[in-house]
């Protein structure tokens, strides 16, 4: 069970109490599930999965079986019980022999950053600091530790075996359940999703550079996952305090509440004071990768100047962040002095933190911004420790008006020519996408990506598909993300309910994590991702049969289902009812379809309906002839 | 204000005083609007609309007025303060002269439908009662009164008129805002919506069908509106009681409730008990269109055996229903007997209430259903109010695996051939479809719909796009309902957080309501509807000037913008602030847009900026060659 380090200075005591109430509600396993584990070729490849348990059907008062379900799981050690959870010590670095073993890594004596280093001695945040640091490891002189450079030479990582097992989620089991359902034809350059993923399939995949790892050496704690167009849609979610309001363990709490409900990589966005020591918090506490935007605290340590910033600030900031395990980093190269102006004529602007801070200090000194400059340089501390590059999109649009511009496809254009520097260097590469898209305009994005960018995965946040919904824009743009996230998108950044409004709390990233969830699974539907409709299959199965509890456990969030039904009809016995309050216990059509089919069987026994069935069917094709 | 009829029968003070609540709630002019009413070529034409009120831009400490932004308000005379709301007397019946006017009616004796007459007489439902009923009217021998039928004689009705208006939402305002968008080159059959809706375009597009005008003769205080696919997409909220839970009162409010935030047709599902009562009260009460299921009532008369439902009691319950004034009636007669048998192999065979009764009923009589059997007769009675039918869709996919089956398609060519029976009879006609589809079946749904049922507007329920979202239904099903309003839908019928769960309270039709006004407004978007884009372009101004009352008023829940903002900044002071809690003070992209802004004026008129960026362009173009 977690117990947490009290960060006294920032935070009151009820702030306190509601995270660690928090953490130890992410350390319940989800109802009606289990934690399992498929062991892979050697005994420390032990991939997670939750077990979704079912109850039997009755046909009379013979129960049927139904199997449980497997399904991917982010929650990391949290939700399995037989973990020792100490939030002070971190979590089992679980990838540290993979690491060590490889051989191509040292372990360094303390930071190699200017920051990090001044930043460990530092009195005045020493009772913030988390003491259980481990030294930071960097490649060997000359070695490359990225994923891609490992494929690339035709080695199969344990990291790639993870990977393969946790993707294909047990599908025979969930096979039996139903049938799945085709691929559309008309997807931009169609998915060739295997039937089974195989540990050679996802090495394939990093070779190519259309998918990535995200897995720094220095964050041997995250269970290894993979970002690509041929693999279950991934969601990211942003935490992060600002100068205004939250607190590291508040952080902390929304990380391990963001993993429990499904995020497959988490943001910290902080800008606020202490970034590094809440960065170190959540690394060495999360199951799953974490990605930073390392400008932001470059800008924090020139107080906020732009103009000030220098490429020796940023570079030992990545140095630092590297070293603190820091899986990806959106790094905004592609806004170019060229393309400032571009953007003059907006409705909105540049909207992007990261596209504007580069802007500034482009126009400022007139010169090419220090990240396209320094563009090489930066793969070379991103090889050193696997950081996977995240190019960011400055000039995405921030609405509806600016979608598609000028200013967008020319960044868009610059992040595929800084794709293939990267790619040359086996760096791993995604590429951020917008925004603010209007439907008809989505799939521009999704086929211009592909094209400029070699196939590079796209990460898209949202897009959201209308400006006028402050409030729900989580809705908004899951709708954008459905779609996108069908044509080819590879992971879907969530928007809560709070966007454009304010910092979100627990419950505002629960709602954008669902929400989010449903788009990432509605797109692995369309796409005809293998057995992704097997849980629909088995929940509707269950909702048939009036299987109120499997109903439940089968859904995204077993909570509120329960909590909504319950609402009505609290009675235990309600949950083998066989209605519910939207449609009373005369009139449920489910419950009338069930008589409509034993009364079928029973005229079938009786008089051949297949027959009567066929004769019919028959007759009623002469109703409607085929219209050519 | 609205005073409150006391219906002690059934319900608690404290349900009673919530539901007055409500009513007084929906009776208070939405935040930073005002009502106003744009006159026609009578008098009696006055259209409503909401205008939004903006601040001024200050440029320095000089203000720029920005033009209010009129749309489109459902919420009838509640949210006006200068109208009198008593819903004992219910509603002023705006059409009422129109009708009369057209001396093709007559007022009858009281009900002439059975059922109606006995009702008016019974001593135990007395107290539930609403009192100030108007006589029926029903069309003289041989007379037409649909709207269809007039659009066919080239008759351009004040209905049409006060549409005509209503669509364009004072457009000629609005325009100056920003750029609209163009129209999907791709999309199925090609929207033809004008720039300017006329209301000669209104008649054509009813007398050919492509459109409907819901508005029984009997219903003189509904505002008129169009559901066609070259027009706005409108969105329907389902209410009603069923036997376990709700009272009139709360129906009443739930309707006064769910036009205050943008539903544009109600559909009145009771089950329950008092079921002719509640539609009293609604009808006389609602500005919107009311629609209802009649063979949820038929079943009712015959205590919910549905084998004993005859054509008769069907008849009867059509007239009675018909002379309260309801204005689509969904009708199932495209559930035949033949089809039955092809739901056996589903998943969750046949989800549809109406649908289920009437396969029950064919089975067990081994006989073609009544309502395809007497459609004609249908006919008769519907154009003698003027009541649209609405086919329902009784065979429509419950889930994922059942989506475009053969069952589901069979049903929908039978709806295409009903249709052409009912243009003969010169009844309005609109199409219900599906229900649950994944994303890549969509499209195909619209299609066959067009090219079964003659582009007859379509009105689907979601569709819901994964099956695993319990609790979050409104999610899943937007991101279906935005997709096919943007093929073509006309209207899309709303799905709550409580779907599949229980029976939605006050909140939960909120949240459906605005997710849909959402997927709606993004379908309008992505059409290229005249004058949609210019909401969001009018907020995103807003957005980027920091004129956060605007953002919040433009927004589609402005109670919900505001609260979430105050959340984390509640000062007065924080309205004006040019940031917000997510980013905090410092780092407000937004913010550094505006001085990046501001420099490259300054830079512009020191040195020529406009040459520099076009020699930047030239230079920026040789870096990424056009490729073919």
């Amino acid at each position: 069970m977690a117990s947490l380090q009290r960060v006294e200075e920032t935070v009151s005591h009820e702030e306190l109490h509601s995270a660690s109430q928090a953490i130890e509600q992410a350390c319940e396993p989800i109802a009606g599930s289990r934690k399992i584990h498929v062991e892979g070729s050697r005994p420390d490849i032990r991939v997670p999965m939750r077990e979704i348990r079912q109850s039997p059907t009755y046909e009379g008062d013979t129960p049927r079986e139904n199997p449980p379900l497997a399904v991917y799981d982010t929650s990391g050690p949290y939700t399995d019980p037989e973990a020792k959870i100490d939030v002070r010590a971190g979590l089992e670095p679980v990838r540290a022999a993979w690491i060590t073993e490889r051989q191509d890594t040292g372990e360094l004596d303390g930071p190699t950053s200017e920051y990090g280093r001044r930043r460990a001695q530092d009195l005045a945040t020493e009772k913030l600091r988390f003491k259980a640091v481990r030294a930071p490891r960097r490649a060997l002189a000359g070695a490359n530790v990225s994923q891609m450079h490992y494929a690339k030479q035709g080695i199969v990582t344990p990291e790639m075996e993870f990977i393969a097992i946790r993707e294909n989620q047990k599908l025979e089991d969930a096979r039996a359940v139903g049938h799945p359902m085709g691929q559309h034809p008309g997807q931009s350059f169609g998915a060739a999703i295997p039937e089974k993923i195989t540990p050679e399939f996802v090495r394939d995949e990093v070779a190519r550079g259309r998918a990535v790892i995200p897995c720094n050496i220095n964050h041997p704690e995250s269970e290894p996952m993979i970002i690509g167009r041929n693999f279950l849609t991934k969601i990211n979610a942003n935490i992060g305090n600002s100068a205004v309001t939250s607190s590291i363990e508040e952080e902390v709490s929304k990380m391990t509440w963001a993993t429990r409900w499904g995020a497959d990589t988490v943001m910290d966005l902080s800008t606020g004071k202490n970034i590094h020591e809440t960065r170190e918090w959540i690394l060495r506490n999360s199951p799953v990768p974490i990605g930073t935007v390392p400008i932001y605290q470059a800008l924090e340590k020139v107080d906020g100047a732009a103009e000030e910033l220098t490429w020796e600030i940023f570079r030992d900031t990545l140095i630092e962040q590297a070293e603190q395990g820091v899986d990806y980093f959106t790094i905004h190269a592609g806004v170019r002095l060229p393309f400032v102006p571009m953007t003059a004529d907006r409705v909105t602007g540049i909207v992007s933190r990261g596209g504007s801070i580069m802007a500034k200090w482009c126009l400022y000194h007139h010169k090419e911004s220090f990240l396209y400059t320094h563009f090489e340089e930066i793969c070379e501390i991103m090889k050193a420790y696997d950081v996977t590059f995240s190019l960011g999109d400055g000039l995405r649009p921030g609405c509806i008006a600016d979608a598609n511009d000028e200013a967008q496809f020319a960044e868009l254009r610059t992040l595929g020519e800084l794709t293939e520097i990267a790619w040359e260097h086996d760096c791993q590469v995604m590429i951020e996408g917008p925004g603010h898209v209007p439907m008809q305009l989505i799939k521009e994005n999704m086929d211009e990506q592909l094209k400029w960018c070699h196939e590079a995965p796209f990460y898209t946040l949202g897009p959201l598909t209308t400006d006028i919904s402050p409030g729900y824009d989580h809705i908004s743009s899951a709708i954008g993300a459905a779609m996108i996230g069908w044509y080819g998108t590879a992971m879907l950044c969530y928007v809560t309910p709070k966007e454009h409004l304010g910092l979100p709390n627990r419950d505002d990233v629960k709602e954008g994590i669902i929400s989010y969830k449903i788009a990432a699974h509605a797109a692995d539907l369309a796409k005809g991702h293998p057995g992704a409709q097997m849980r629909d299959n088995a929940l509707s199965k269950a909702r048939f049969e009036f299987r109120w509890e499997d109903q439940f456990n089968l859904g995204l969030d077993p909570d509120r289902a329960r909590a909504y039904h319950d609402e009505t009809l609290p009675k235990e016995g309600h949950k083998v009812a066989h209605f519910c309050s939207m449609c009373g216990p005369k009139f449920c059509s489910m419950e009338i379809t069930r008589e409509v089919r034993d009364y079928a069987a029973k005229l079938e026994a009786e008089k051949g309906m297949q027959e009567k069935a066929e004769e019919f069917r028959q007759q009623g094709a002469k109703l409607y002839p085929e219209v050519p």
